[in-house]
């Protein structure tokens, strides 16, 4: 994620941190030297004259802005959808903290908080790894005991593992009559939040926008922008590969964009901070349960943060 | 559900597993033909000129966007739905096994675990033929007894007769005080999402988008597909095949994709990967009770998932 | 609602029964007309020649796509919520009758599971039958006993006398200690559901989109066809009629789905078909319950389902 | 609102009650003289020849486009929120008096069903009266005592202070251990629901869609009409006006359109209906308590519902 | 948030207060020096002619809608869900005094109403600051004691401590079991509800729109706007700058509206009235718990309110 203060009007047409073009040069690169090549042929192709001019690019620009506004809000809604979801992460962890804190019974029945809740955090980094394909098991060493994260480190669902071992917690204490029928249902119901969110991420890494649109998108994007330099040339002469390369620009730009925040948890500059966002909710977690804090997560050079 | 890694722009133009360009390439080379014609007789037609120029076509733009855009985005709307509905199930199948492992008494009380998770597999493997029109027997005898099996098989709404069966375990335990009420509601919680989740997929399946926005879609795509040479003929000259057939693949490509996504149960290369989501669910489910999991579903020959 | 097996791309062209042209054709006839009547003055009117051209079409176009994308939108999503509310009715009948079966005691207390689980039945096709202003008297006396058919009959709001009998006859059931709290709870809850889905489906019918959007895109839609030939007949000439009235029929079409689609409760080609959702959910409650199911509701003549 | 039967196609291109066009006769008169203004002086203006073409129009339509959709899909939002709240109303009163009457014991415990249930009616009135912002004393004193009439008449927020002695007459009940914890419970969330939708009305009135976008719109439309003219009297000559003039009201309507709708509460043709939402409320609750249901709101002349 | 009464349609158009003119004026008389430029040299850049008509325009428009329209969505859904959780806000504090008011046992146990009331409202205070990052002690110091207020200050999440703090006072009655479980739970939910609503806000403030849309959109706005004098310049001549600076205003406008509307909790004109919200909840708490209320807030000078 970039996160950059407010940038003056003049500037921000120049900034390169956080602009998608230095991902798009070659094709831009290529773009231009199309456009030079209608310019110096006039627009004529192995001889003939292309008769191109703007007539088809409207009718061609129906069907090109059906598929770049589709795909644009359909990756848009799987950043947003990604990103309430670690949202309700935060909530449902603190609710279930202040819950066990102010509502369980004293320690005095086997009941560690501390550990409780270190497993709540070692949740969130397992399903941070999993999400990202890293391995998590630094980060899950600082809260779980050896023999737990073993186990752990033994599944396949890690974090739905993890899951399960604090409703397994909450079960012994209802066995034990340490906590009431109702104390239970309260922190079962943030446990099931936190499986919704666990679902819900794992949905939007497993099924992607069906794969048909990106090709269809891309083919109407690329024959769009090819074509455009000989149907201009006649009409606009010498500034044909300014104005190609900028629609060139605009589209081929919109597709990266929509392709990069359409798998929201990568490392790409325009993802999500989960990195940041885990240690959010850590750091809140464990203001809560009266422990120290890590330091927060800051941008790391160029205003992205990871 | 096609699965592919990540392809080179160049070679995303030529992809051929995967684009819905086969299944369109008989209405392909009817317009190819029809433009050639409109080419050979200079948009000549029974003698007379037609004097067809692309202001039209801006005209019938309108409609056909607002129907393209429409069509495309209630499809794909289904799609998502039919998508989310067989998350919650994987969220709820979860969740109630966990409460049944945790929070329910040990298996002295005549409640087998194994068997009631067993039934709740096999009410997902129901449902998946269920929505594809395919026998379950073979999915169920691996988890039903016979005479259950038989039972089930008997039924109308097999999902439905099977959340009913695990039901009325739970009222078991209750009538024989085994269970709080508490917990008997925190279970028939998850029983009630797996019953909204197989009330959607009906809904989805029984109710297709109006048959009449396809019809109007269709002839609004082929009209302007049909006319379109003709209305290039004189200005694009020599190129008219190429820009003519070039749009009605995008026109044409959007409304089969659209069509293919409404119904998202089938077995279409761009439907959804039913047999491996209900794998993933019951590998899930299968962890958490402690049992060996078969393997998960890989991708078949050309990136094709089902 | 029309049911019809997929069409051959060639065939779907010419489809007549489930398209909206038999609705629309005086409209077309005289659009047709007025083209012709273009097509013979060379646009002249009143012995002065109109010097219309396509540019005022683009300009009216705005608005014109502005009107019909809505208009369209929200008649698909009255559409749409009235459909998801039947889809919750069905949810909701059978997670009570499920709860009904297994939750609540012997039929020693009094309590008849035939009686409740027939007046919940009722109560569908009581708000079937309000929602299409019929007489429910038939399908009522299948599942009330006289007395209580010619209370329920007396009342003008019939779905919601019907639940508030199945709130009674759960009272009943706590005061006589028959059931727990918890177990009224869960019951309750459902009957909530039917409740929420009797309003929803009140206010679809009671509040229609405010009428002036209709009268606004009506006028919009028909200067704009009307004044067409007459912008069109100096350009393309002979084929103004032909492209005018195919102009018309996609604007005059959408028009008229979208009115019968805003108003989905009636018995129109592509409103719901209330009968077979009805008879779906009678047939499922009564699988669950063990009785006999009517037959399931199939298409009449010509794909249709009411 | 209006609610008129349905209309033949003809004749409502002459509809005059509904249609927003009364209240817009100024500016269209205006646009009127303007037009034949352009059309005397064949554009010109201060002696000098305004070279305008259709040209700009074009591509001002792109920002009008997107303002008018943009604010008309605002305001019809904030409409429909406005009646879904009403509708959760209906529901939430409907289920709240049925609980009450099944579930609460018998009125020997000095629990008075008709007075909550009058209380609940008059904080229904007292909620309508407040967003219309007119008096409230006539209807409240139809269900209050004269004494906690006073009393909420001297509050400001009146429909929270009847919610609230709701919640303390419930309160009450358990204190004497007349109702059980759970029955409190179900009574309470219907009470939590009516002050959801008090809660979201409020809302709705003291936080209008942003003016900044109602100041750009109302500049962009009025700029584009002004101009029309001018732009289109050398192309279409003598039907300039006529053109320009429908343009304008397709325009300037939905932007009237659009204003009116999005304050939902008031009281001009095409707001909600009010008065006879919250009869149908009255008679529903009156109905279901077995107390005699006053008369339907029927429409006034002109079709008009208040 | 500026809150102005109805103005006339003529007046309206020459508002200044609430327009988002002031601050884009540098902008718009950088483009009216470069389209006097353009009319000046007639499009004449370095000598050579420019040959731009407006045909590139069209095209780049296809582009400039969608970001423009995609931008703006976003930026008002942000909008709408600031307003909301803040709604929420309201709703959920009243059901939880209410429900403390006339549920809870009396003081003699303890418990401070007019405490817990404060600590809500200093809750909603600390909320606000949070958002604004401005100092809260002061508004906190009216509603905690100073000992508390300490404490909180030297908290991070602020809101949290404070809801944890309720918790905290509501564990403390139910070990002395002076609350039952069942108005624990349901205190509790709404002491969640709250803890969503900051968890909302804090996700709006912390993650903006990805900053790439930003630039892209930025970038295509100003190309287009500084092309445009030159592409009009041979068509329209001497008006050439009037239509330039008012596209420009109108597409810069939006820009700059989106902008400030995404980050809807500053201080600008068209964000949130935080402080009016803030008032009202807090009249609305004390209301009801029988206090004095402070007055409301009301427009400040150029009818802006905070």
């Amino acid at each position: 994620m970039i996160v950059r203060p407010k940038v003056n009007w003049l500037r921000m047409l120049f900034v390169w941190n956080g602009s998608v073009l230095q991902s798009i040069i070659p094709q831009l690169l290529f773009m231009l030297m199309l456009s030079l090549l209608a310019l110096a042929t006039s627009g004529r192709i192995f001889g003939g004259k292309m008769l191109l001019n703007t007539a088809p690019f409207t009718l061609m620009g129906v069907s090109l802005a059906i598929f770049l506004a589709f795909r644009n809000t359909a990756s848009y809604d799987r950043y947003l959808e990604a990103r309430n979801a670690w949202g309700h992460l935060l909530v449902a962890t603190r609710s279930l903290t202040s819950q066990v804190m102010c509502y369980l019974p004293q320690d005095d029945v086997g009941f560690q908080r501390k550990v409780f809740v270190g497993r709540m955090i070692a949740m969130i980094y397992a399903l941070k790894h999993q999400l990202r394909k890293t391995d998590a098991s630094a980060d899950l060493a600082r809260y779980l005991p050896p023999e737990e994260l073993a186990e752990i480190q033994s599944k396949h669902y890690k974090p739905v593992a993890l899951i399960n071992k604090l409703h397994a917690s909450l079960g012994d204490l209802q066995r034990q009559q340490a906590i009431s029928d109702h104390t239970l249902w309260l922190c079962n119901q943030q446990l099931n939040e936190l499986s919704a969110v666990v679902g819900a991420c794992e949905r939007i890494t497993n099924t992607p926008i069906p794969f048909v649109y990106g090709v269809l998108l891309h083919r109407t994007v690329y024959a769009y922008c090819i074509l455009l330099p000989f149907g201009l040339v006649d009409t606009i002469g010498i500034i044909t590969p300014l104005i190609s390369v900028f629609v060139a620009y605009t589209l081929i730009a919109l597709e990266a964009i929509a392709s990069e925040i359409a798998e929201p948890f990568g490392t790409e500059p325009n993802n999500l901070a989960l990195d940041a966002l885990t240690r959010t909710i850590e750091r809140s977690i464990l203001e809560l349960n009266g422990q120290a804090m890590p330091d927060e997560t800051v941008a790391r050079q160029r205003f992205q943060m990871t």
